[in-house]
């Protein structure tokens, strides 16, 4: 391979010679070779990319950058942002832990490649544009860094999470509403229970979704707050008058998204409690989730000897083995990205914990993992509508037949003869493979016509509305 | 022991003679000996008995109870308020999974002590309250328990956890306060790095605290809906018109708290988001004050051959080996409850994936960690706002020494020489171990008179404001 | 109330005249008011009972301490074992990380009784033993601390959670063995698949449960390592010779369990990577417990409109509004326990990664977690055993009905007519609501004699023995 | 994109061409579009190529598959081992949750290369080799894929994880020997305590690798149990007598490793307790490895305003904005790595927690999970080794005044003068400023020539060997 040198404050490096990154960059891909290359997110570089043409633009607007210099950092971004760099980015989320590295492989690109754009060669000649003094130019890692994972992250869960939980939701809901009529068994503890209708146990799954998606959005303010103009430490050393509210306007105009400059900037560079708080929501998320997909599938189990009471798309053959199986494969994935996003929260909640004085350094632990659970949550709920939630479909025969061999229907005895009488019909019934209503006419308690006008199934669903 | 017959649905039990509970408490109490006795938290009794007081109200509003069973319901319900039958719940977390064991005890003894209330000896005559028909009228294990626990944590939180925190914050913002003045070395990575002040560093844990408080009001909205009216599966079956919304506001009455009736009471049963919410934002905080603690001990660290920038009050002797010995003991105390609750979030978590149709039987479980979470939070904020940040002073000497020592102060000069020249500076410093100003004018790139003008820490720190 | 007044280090405190404990106990009390009282677990405390008569036997042998001395603090060692002293131990698990109250704690309780034993009053005279220079001998709470908790753990898990899961086992073990004729539909993805044994698969269980004990005992070793002798930072400062190893027998004696002294007193006290170690696999035996309670309530689940494949023991009615309900409540006990378990496991571990230089200062968090989850699985797998598993009975016309239904049963014909044959007698047989036999005759793939000679349920659960 | 038609038994499905993947492959690419594109880990490809050899050759050695068959099967297994068929693997992790499409996925693959290895074209004529009928022959997705993910796991756990802890575990050995003379002051509570040398803090770190490492070790038994031989539900219906005993030692002779058959295989499919086990000795090294990265990064801080009292290489810059900075970022990623680690470790719990009858359906997630924690691990252990361990040094001017400093030097006086008077004496100094050998005469306590006899640093390190 050839190599070309760069330099940094501590000596030459040979980089190859057809990579736009610099020095900092190579001792990073050689100093942590750790899991997959170039496991940092794409997002946190597009996250970047905004942002280094958001201090481009205010740099200048504030008079300490020149406007050729400002084109030439937005015209390198708008290339990163549009996907033509991605290769350039070869770095892992095991580095250092405030990002430096990431920081300084974005510095790096957009002056070489910059160089590039003003004719020049990479590697020849007086660097056109400084990865230090004009890209990174009222910064540090250390804002830049946050300010780049809040803009992905944002960015992921309106874009992706959002729309997928949202997508489900409306398909359950109109489930819920196109099952209103069905009446069915209720079950707690596994075990049967009074009727209510397949379209009330929908409505708890939109119900849970829909306070899901209100969690998630009460955690985008935080979300919104940007580090960008604490540059070190917090103070905003070596940021020009203004910096910091401008530079978050610029970011929320190229990204269309409600950011703002984080009123504490200590906060925003020690402490990333904002992406505990967003991960949480996922994690609540996550949970509901699990309910409703283990919900769909006990419901769709059989097709024989299970619960069957629904009946769900068959997709791909399900077994290598028994021929003819279909099994609830999308409540498989969904519940397995639930563990997934259980055990991240948890990675994101420990990395939370361990900022030290003025830094937090589990950057990008935190950042990758909110990303991922973002990613799989969105996309999950998008392949749980389309392959599953869409096509569900009650089993009335099945439905109707476990909805009348009952014996909790005694409970609308309760209010007629007491608890305890209704409890002897019940228990007489289930000794004896009897109906309840043969026990209860035999016991004395009710007569047929009684029974007939009091336990009516329909009757007793619909107590709250 | 004394003994007495009781009798349930499944025949006759011996209960203490002495004793207030029935027959299903009794049964739970034999068939359940896992972990400490007694271990259901009474703040879930006490939840019981306002929402058994609503519910009796409620009934008797609704034209189906008799004034003088209210009136006796209320007023046993007032006695376990007042804490006078804390002893009659012996009952563990450990039992079946929708309390309904503990459900059944706070109706036995509502019913046996409203007995003696009318003068009756309890276990003589017929029951002047029946702890199903009466006591449980209108209601189920099933939605008196999660009631019963969102009333328990809605409290816990507004009395001790929120309270807790507060005035922890407070404190400390007082201390952002007084030491604003007070220039010290950042340090980032652990490593020196550019000045701030002590009262910055403050802040940022007020802002913590702040976002951390938001952000667990913002899941009071969900702990506010009960269950109460869905009864066993969510139908509201075997309930008056209006029972759920009237009970709502007779529970919001008698605990001054704003409770409402839940919107969807297929989701209120089923599944517990709203613990998983506020368990959330718990566990963000725990997050937060670990942190904290953890900055505040190492400051304080030494006292001799530590960091030493503050002095933290010397409350006990730290060592019964070491004489003289002084040990951040508050902090300890503090990380280990935010261990705890990083620990028991998983605990909420894990309950919360797993209702099944109707039905979340990780009930008990679930509570029992919120509450412990919100009480241990309170208690702890509480303690180290009174033992130890009340007191954290700056030890002048050693911050300023620190201070001056440090070579990041050549950050200062990267918008004066440029950044590699400062590094240069830096690095010369530190290999020769001399001081930045005599390399910056020993290399030429500034005058003394430059250096001085230059590198003002106090200069340093204020970019923001 | 009355108060003596004692004295420490840092000045006089007044105590609870009645309490034999002494200043710093009183401080600790007075400075950690953080959950609930007295939680400091008492199987601590007789830990360190056993350790501390352990020591003063050493110390006798070794020449630093009279017989006398170590007489008297033997004899109060002994009645604290006999639990005469339980309410002389007030401290919480929120106190300083290393436990050095506690350890005073007992410092001074045997001190002041044993000044009552020689005949003298508390608070009055000399202190026939001093509680530093005496009981405190030859150690440091930063090894003591650690050996009573290595002890309380040790014993718990002996005399608690393996005789508790072994119980489980057996009684799983002769369900095995009782079912294994019992021929049942297997179900994958919670689909109907090929048939196996009822007790095919109870054995699964019993090796769960096998293989979980074994990596329980694997951890024992680790567990057995006592830090005693290491004092302050390991290096055994203030010890006489042959110390650690002769404390380590007596302990070792005085327990009747296999205690050594820790290779590395350094580990020993900075690092808790033991309990870390021996709660890993109570969490793993939390994962399998879980596993089989969910497969039980999943089976026993009906009565008529579930699974219904066993019958479980009624303990208690289930229901308070619903009639006659029995439900799996042993099932949800044990699956909470399990959730519990899982969550401790959190806060053991992020305890665990916080140790700093010489010490780890989560030890009390640590300590009370790994007890905690000790006793609960113990006594939860005790619970269980004697209030379900013992009672477990198939019920074999439901197993019949539910195996002949099944379709999987085609996979018996894959080796005869190929896997995509078979697959389209399932598929139609599925679509027409058919039996196998009659599509499979009716595609011309068999005849009937081959079809009753080829699919026979009970000669496809033998394949491996 | 170019097509070609394949089928399998839910009909037909477009190809692309130039794939030799085939129906079941493409419909999971289709309908589980979750996260990055073929997230499955290659390593479970190969652990597959490996069982599908040794099945090949298993099935032939008893009678149930042609010779030629056999030798193509092999011969395309050993190409994917070679690497040469990567691109064939597009499934992700979040498929069904018993891995049947990836299996499928194999299987397809090679019957379709095999095809062309007989000098056919695939997609055109008979398959030489059934992917059901021959590639699977004996086999379940069920049984095989836990197969392929033991052998995955296991390999990466010797070849990578063990490796890179030892190798790491070794240099700190080096260093524990090199620096055992080098006296320092200790620290418990991050507070002064007595002195120790900086060898026996680092051989606290040998002594917890080689503790983990023996806990990893002891979970390969239950890791080296391979399901193969239990196919759809774990009784082995549709294999040879004897299979699942010769596949086991062929997969044993193929990998070099002990594998052995499970002796329970219900066990085997249904639990995959065998990760929860080996992911919680990774977990164990994480909490390790976090404790050790932590103390280094806290002695090497500084340079001028830290502890100092070692040196760490200076591997890259280490701020974008502040010159000459160099910061610990091995220990950062390194215990980046430790809180991935510690989330994994919850997510293949709860997955351990959902097999349900049969089949635990979490396969993939808790497979790729472990994988993922044992390749950072060992990854990170080398990387920590290569780029900081080796090469750490004391900072002997530093340690020096640091433990001269001290005034816990003191506790050399207890057994001298007692604790009381020493604790006087060492108040007193820190009061004043000054040092205990002033305090100490001037007290009266001791002569000058009693202090300097006494208080020997490098006699108060050496008291246990």
């Amino acid at each position: 391979m050839e190599y070309r040198i760069e330099k940094d404050t501590m000596g030459q490096v040979k980089v190859p010679a057809n990579k736009l990154w610099g020095a900092q960059t190579e001792r990073s891909r050689n100093n942590f070779k750790i899991g997959a290359p170039a496991s940092m997110p794409l997002e946190i570089v597009y996250g970047f990319a905004y942002l280094k043409k958001a201090a481009a633009y205010t740099n200048t607007e504030l008079g300490v950058l020149a406007e050729e210099k400002r084109d030439l950092i937005a015209q390198v971004c708008d290339e990163i942002l549009e996907g033509k760099h991605d290769d350039q980015f070869p770095l892992v989320i095991w580095q250092t832990g405030s990002g430096t590295q990431s920081n300084m492989n974005v510095n790096e690109v957009i002056a070489n490649r910059a160089h590039q754009l003003a004719g020049k060669t990479v590697g020849e000649g007086e660097k056109t544009i400084q990865p230090n003094d004009d890209v990174n130019k009222s910064q540090s890692s250390n804002d830049t860094f946050p300010t780049g994972m809040h803009i992905a992250i944002y960015k992921k869960i309106v874009d992706m999470t959002i729309p997928g939980v949202i997508k489900l939701r409306n398909t359950l809901n109109d489930k819920a509403i196109a099952f209103k009529d069905c009446v069915k068994i209720g079950r707690t503890h596994l075990m049967d229970a009074t009727p209510l209708t397949l379209g009330q146990e929908f409505s708890g799954y939109v119900s849970q979704l829909d306070h899901g998606l209100k969690a998630l959005e009460n955690t985008l303010p935080h979300l919104a707050e940007l580090a960008l103009g604490g540059t070190a430490v917090g103070t905003g050393l070596n940021t020009p008058k203004g910096y910091d509210v401008l530079v978050a306007q610029y970011i929320a105009k190229f990204t269309n998204l409600p950011f703002v400059t984080a009123e504490n900037k200590f906060e925003a560079l020690a402490a990333h409690d904002a992406l505990v708080e967003t991960h949480g929501a996922l994690k609540q998320l996550a949970v509901s989730l699990n309910k409703i997909a283990n919900d769909i599938r006990m419901m769709a189990s059989g097709p024989r000897s299970g619960i069957g009471e629904i009946i769900i798309p068959a997709n791909e053959p399900g077994s290598s083995i028994m021929p003819g199986k279909v099994n609830p494969t999308q409540c498989e994935a969904l519940t397995m990205v639930c563990a997934q996003v259980m055990g991240n929260d948890v990675a994101v909640t420990v990395g939370g914990t361990q900022g030290h004085y003025e830094l937090n350094v589990f950057k990008p632990v935190m950042a990758a993992n909110v990303l991922h659970s973002a990613q799989l949550l969105g996309d999950a709920c998008t392949s749980f509508e389309e392959h599953c939630a869409i096509g569900i479909e009650p089993n009335h025969s099945v439905i109707k037949q476990l909805l009348n061999n009952s014996l909790m229907l005694v409970t609308a005895l309760n209010t007629k003869i007491g608890y305890y009488k209704a409890a002897e019909i019940a228990n007489t019934a289930h000794k004896n493979g009897t109906t309840l209503k043969e026990e209860a006419i035999k016991l004395g308690y009710v007569t047929a016509e009684e029974y007939d006008a009091w336990v009516k199934p329909e009757n007793m669903v619909g107590g709250l509305k």
